[in-house]
Formats: C-alpha cells, sequence, structure tokens
C-alpha cells in the first residue's frame, strides 16, 4: 500500500521540563508505515532564533508505528531538542508514512493532551 | 453523497488503563457514512514490537454515526486492543466514510481529552 | 477571495450536560467567511441509532466569523441537540467557509478542551 | 522546498483573561518557513459582530520557526485582539508557510491544550 506522504510538518513544537510521578511533559511524532519497506526517517528542528538542528534519524520498520519521543532523541553529534524553547519540525521520510503529532504536558498538577495530524 | 474516502490512518493510539467513577479512559473512531449504504469496516493494529492485529469489524449503517470505542472492540479471534502499548490503526471501509479520532484520559485526576480528523 | 468549501463533515460530536460557575459543557461550530455573500448554513445531525435530525440553519454574513454553539441552535420545528449521545455533523452552505469545531467539557473539576479543523 | 501554502485560516479563536502564576491564557500561530527567503504575514481578525481588524504583522525568517502570540501583536494603528471575544483568523504570507493555531487556557485551576493544523 502507499499510504501517507514523505515531507511532514510540524509548527508548534514545545517541551516544559516537569516530571510528576510516572508522568513526564514531552511531545511525540507518532508514525505509521505501511509501505512495504523499513522507513528511513530524518528530523529537522527549527528554532526562532537559531539555525536548524539536523541529523535527528528514527526507523519505522514496514508494518509497525513508532511513537518517537521528542524528549529522547539525539542527533548525530548527541544534541537533544531543548526544553522550554519553541521549535518546528521538518519530517522527511524515503517511504511513504502517515505522521501525527501530540503534546503531553504536566506542568500543573494535572495532565493535558493535544493531538493534530501533522500538515 | 459521497463524503469521505475509504482508507484512513490514525497515527497516535494509546490506552491507559484508568477508571474514575463513570469515566474510563478510552479512545474512538467515530464515523460518519452518508454513502447510500451500509459501511463494512475494517481495522488493523500496529503495533512497535509486534505485527499487527487485524480482523476487528464495525459496521456503520447508513446515515448513521458511529463512535467506536477502541477499548471494547474484540476482532475476529477474540482479541482486544491491548492497553499501556503505543498503537496505530489503518481504518478501511467498502465506501466513503469520515474517520475522526479522540482520546479521553482519566490517568490523573482530571479529564483531558485530544482530537483529530483522522489522516 | 474563494477560501474553504460548501460541505464540512464532524465524526465526534458529543455533548454532556454539566456547567460549573461560569463554564457549561459546549461544543461550537466555528464558521469563517469571506467568500464576498453571507453564507446560509444548513446542519444535520447524525445519530447511532436513529434517523437524523436536520433544518438546524444559521447564517454566517460576509467577513464575519460565527462561533455556532450546538449547545443552543434549534431546527425548524424547535428540536435540539441531544445530551449524553453520539452524534456527527454534516455542514452545508451556499458559499465556501471554513469550519473548525470545539468542544469545552466541564464534567469534572477542571475543563478540557479539544479542537481539530473539520473535514 | 516549496512547503505549505500561503493562504491558512483558523476559525476557532477566543482569548479568556486569566493569569495563573507563570502561566497566561493565550493562543499561538505557530509558522514554519523553510522557502528560502523570510516570509512577510499578515494577519486580519474577523468577529461576529463587527468588521475585521486587519494589519497584524509578522515575520519568519527563512528555516526559522515563528511562533506567534495572539495576545501580543499590535496592527499598524496599536489595536490588539480583544479578548473574551470569539475571533477567526486568515494569515496570509507571501511565500509558502505552514501554519498551527493552537491555545493554551488557565482559566480554571489547570491547564488545557488544544491545537490543530490550520486549513
Amino acid at each position: 500500500m502507499e499510504i501517507g506522504k514523505k515531507v511532514w510538518v510540524i509548527a508548534d513544537g514545545y517541551m516544559n521540563h516537569t516530571q510528576k510521578g510516572n508522568f513526564e511533559s514531552h511531545e511525540a511524532v507518532c508514525v505509521l508505515n505501511v509501505s512495504g519497506k523499513a522507513a528511513q526517517i530524518e528530523i529537522t528542528v527549527y528554532f526562532e532564533d537559531q539555525d536548524p538542528i539536523s541529523g535527528f534519524r528514527a526507523v519505522c520498520e514496514n508494518n509497525r508505528t513508532n511513537h518517537i519521543r521528542l524528549d529522547k532523541i539525539t542527533n548525530d553529534i548527541g544534541e537533544k531538542i531543548p526544553y522550554e524553547k519553541p521549535y518546528a519540525l521538518l519530517i522527511k521520510s524515503d517511504v511513504p508514512i502517515v505522521v501525527q503529532h501530540s503534546r503531553m504536558d504536566v506542568s500543573q498538577p494535572e495532565m493535558t493532551l493535544m493531538t493534530t495530524i501533522a500538515y
């Protein structure tokens, strides 16, 4: 099946740095790959006041989902996505995938969620 | 009317296993069918670390909505979608439908909601 | 300008019946009309277990937004959208409009919000 | 790269006027620009009961994101987007951009979030 596309954008990225019990504020880029072969995914992170950081890589095997935790990935030179700083993401895959973006925020006593299919 | 399409994807599926009073954490695949005939819907569930599970079926009659509770459906061999495990969904219908995906989470004292039109 | 389209679908409708201080659980169909003339909007409400109810009408003037409260509209014969019952919406306009759907829920002590551009 | 488009619509705008500690209710128009040149963005705000207000301007440099805070921007003649009043947004750029819209609401003790890719 050919479902999805190879380039996806998320414009509202932001992670605060809070943990509550088992819950940790984070964002995730959730991928589905039913293309027939493994997806090589590269993520570039854009900021308001500095050059983009590239080289964040992930693989989503065929017939698998990968919920990529944005607070955990590191790029080719060991950098992470910074907390408390607005960012946006450009996600490229070598095969068609579908991307949904979600945020869980526990900066206040109760958690809140938001999600959208990426563009 | 021909509204919608026959293949839909949700990439961010996750159900925690919490109940609070009358509220239970769950996700729903909400379908509208105005195609003129009943929609035979088949859902395949994809995971990060195992083969997909297929054979989840639902019907949405013509001129009806069906808010399919993902914590309740079982597939042809009695399997359910597991809790506490990231998943993604591929939803196929034999007639055009529209699909929206929502999560209600009550894992913390207060509920939170998220929703998006599927891809 | 010609922005938007004439037919929109929302598949996940549900209003619980709770009020907290100044806050009342509700959903809204938010419309923007920049078509050059007033938009005559008709909404049909679909259910899981009964025939649809039509005849809900609203106007969105040119160069105006209309945040149509779904807990408040009545149709041609005085019917309202029922509470505590899953529904879906088909929204038709005689000119192109853009539709976004949001829910505010105060069934628990704290409010939660969800939104999506309609299909 | 040519990613995105030049005209975007958000139909559900609403800011209440609440502040809690470091949190302030607000909405943001989050932009990503990878077009190759700076994006000149103009926002027009539409209301239910008055003429639109235009002349809100922002720049998003190439290879940058701009999370435009709607509670902070002022237009050419010093006007702000009013609180406690439903609005919608028409966003125009001279180069293709991607736009996502989010609301953070702290009108009740706990924060809630909502987001969607704009239309």
